[in-house]
């Protein structure tokens, strides 16, 4: 899978992945009003809001991106409704040929994180039967328990030719309490990354690793030392746009290939025509904005990658 | 909820949860045969083996226990109807008047962990209505990003009345590759023990916070520290029996008043029809074997803390 995602990527020179992080706040009123007209203000109702919405701004990007990255917490808040509408997602991206990396952020002791990673990467089994329940084809992983719960999903990867993308570094401003922490001088953040890099080794495609990262655009600096530590790492960079990263921030987590990193933008992309820059699309073509948000992410990207060169 | 969860533990006299972990293999044949007979061998089929499993054993132990823990991934691994089964199950506690501590260890990023918190503590809005997704009393949280992870759950917790156990030493093998790394000569862990105990003091019970620790049974000397670092915090023990921790290990997770602890059993309980002890019993009562071993299991733990007295 981490041969598709590099291949899609050299084929659309988008190293981006749009974040299918639908708050019903982002949702234009009219596609709110025709979910609720026929389910009610109802779960049901806000799951087909979700579905629908999403729904248009892959149609309006898929043929520009190589990749979507759901993130579960928004299905998962409206119960059993909403992950029903998680995974309509996943099978309508999956329809369209994109990489789909599933932002669980999962991780437990062994048996337990064997469970999760059959359930959202592997197949089940049921009696004689065997069957998929998400199906996505990356997931986010907690490395918090160590090496015994990485495994059982490291062990799923190689049964399915999937991959995963490890919490090294988070995005968030709090990141530091922990991560940052020094052991014998080094930052927690760096020995996890080493961490990454060796179960990688144990699952390899042609020039990266099946196991990626996580690290935030929010922290270029520690992107440039992470970068050396994880040569053959894929790493996944949240907290583009909104959350404060920009193109040039990013140049030094891509290796010298113009490869090795995938950057996401959620709100700038999926409710880009709520932004000034965008406004004059209208809700009523609020995936337009969309197509038109990814074009200019994929412009800042290159264009830093370029400058950098 | 921590009143409720200590009223009822004094009630009872007994410290423990009940882990609801069902396994497939956990299950005796007559109760999945029945099951895919009626759904077929399909995920319908285990989410409904699965809940008359739990029905079973929950009629055959709630009035002996104050709580129970499902562990989410068990059931997330059969999709959406594994989760249909995750909340039947809630529901069925509740009408027990059971308390819930669902094992979901989420955590992501400010925005993103609200959406895991209301969905699973608290209230989500749909147009001017709000509803419950899955609507435990307690969720685990995984503390890797620090404090703007975990201060969203806080917020719904004070608002729902509501209360967390935050990961800080996990049971198993391999929990000490981060979790032990020394920081200025302590131990992660540790850290991470003194900010739950932080994170706690803003939403205070009578004597204990509502917002609580994991800390594995199996590391009874840690647990020692930990319980003089984190006084007022609640220390949910996973472990016991299965992982290897016996009741004599146990004592120094609690306060002189007895409080302060609660062990959970999973295997040993859900799974007590196959072990030898247990095996008289036969599968066709696999929840008479449940009680015994919830007995046996009271009487262990009770033994060991009046020995320490």
């Amino acid at each position: 899978m981490i041969h598709k995602l590099i291949d899609k990527i050299k084929k659309t020179k988008a190293p981006i992945v749009v974040g299918l992080d639908p708050m019903l706040d982002y949702i234009p009123d009219h596609v709110k009003k025709k979910a609720f007209h026929e389910f009610g203000e109802t779960l049901e109702g806000a799951g087909e809001a979700i579905w629908q919405f999403n729904k248009a701004i892959i149609d309006g990007t898929h043929d520009l991106i190589p990749a979507v990255k759901p993130q579960i917490a928004m299905y998962e808040q409206f119960g059993v409704e909403g992950l029903i509408a998680y995974k309509k997602t996943i099978d309508y991206c999956k329809s369209k040929d994109l990489v789909i990396i599933g932002d669980i952020k999962r991780g437990d002791i062994g048996s337990t994180s064997a469970a999760y990673a059959v359930g959202h990467l592997g197949k089940v089994q049921v009696g004689d039967k065997s069957y998929r329940g998400f199906d996505e084809d990356f997931a986010t992983v907690n490395p918090y328990l160590g090496s015994d719960g990485v495994n059982p999903f490291i062990d799923v990867c190689k049964e399915e030719n999937k991959g995963l993308f490890i919490l090294v570094k988070t995005s968030n401003p709090s990141s530091g309490e922990f991560q940052d922490q020094l052991i014998d001088g080094r930052p927690l953040y760096e020995l996890v990354g080493e961490k990454v890099a060796q179960w990688g080794e144990s699952h390899m495609g042609h020039d990266y690793s099946y196991i990626g990262a996580v690290v935030g655009a929010t922290y270029p600096e520690m992107g440039k030392a992470l970068r050396k530590i994880m040569p053959k790492t894929y790493i996944l960079v949240p907290g583009y746009g909104a959350q404060g990263g920009k193109g040039k921030d990013l140049v030094h987590f891509f290796n010298e290939d113009g490869l090795g990193a995938i950057i996401n933008s959620s709100r700038g992309i999926i409710a880009a025509y709520k932004q000034k820059e965008y406004e004059h699309f209208t809700a009523e073509n609020f995936a337009d904005a969309s197509r038109q948000a990814v074009i200019d992410m994929i412009k800042d990207i290159d264009g830093a990658l370029e400058a950098g060169k």
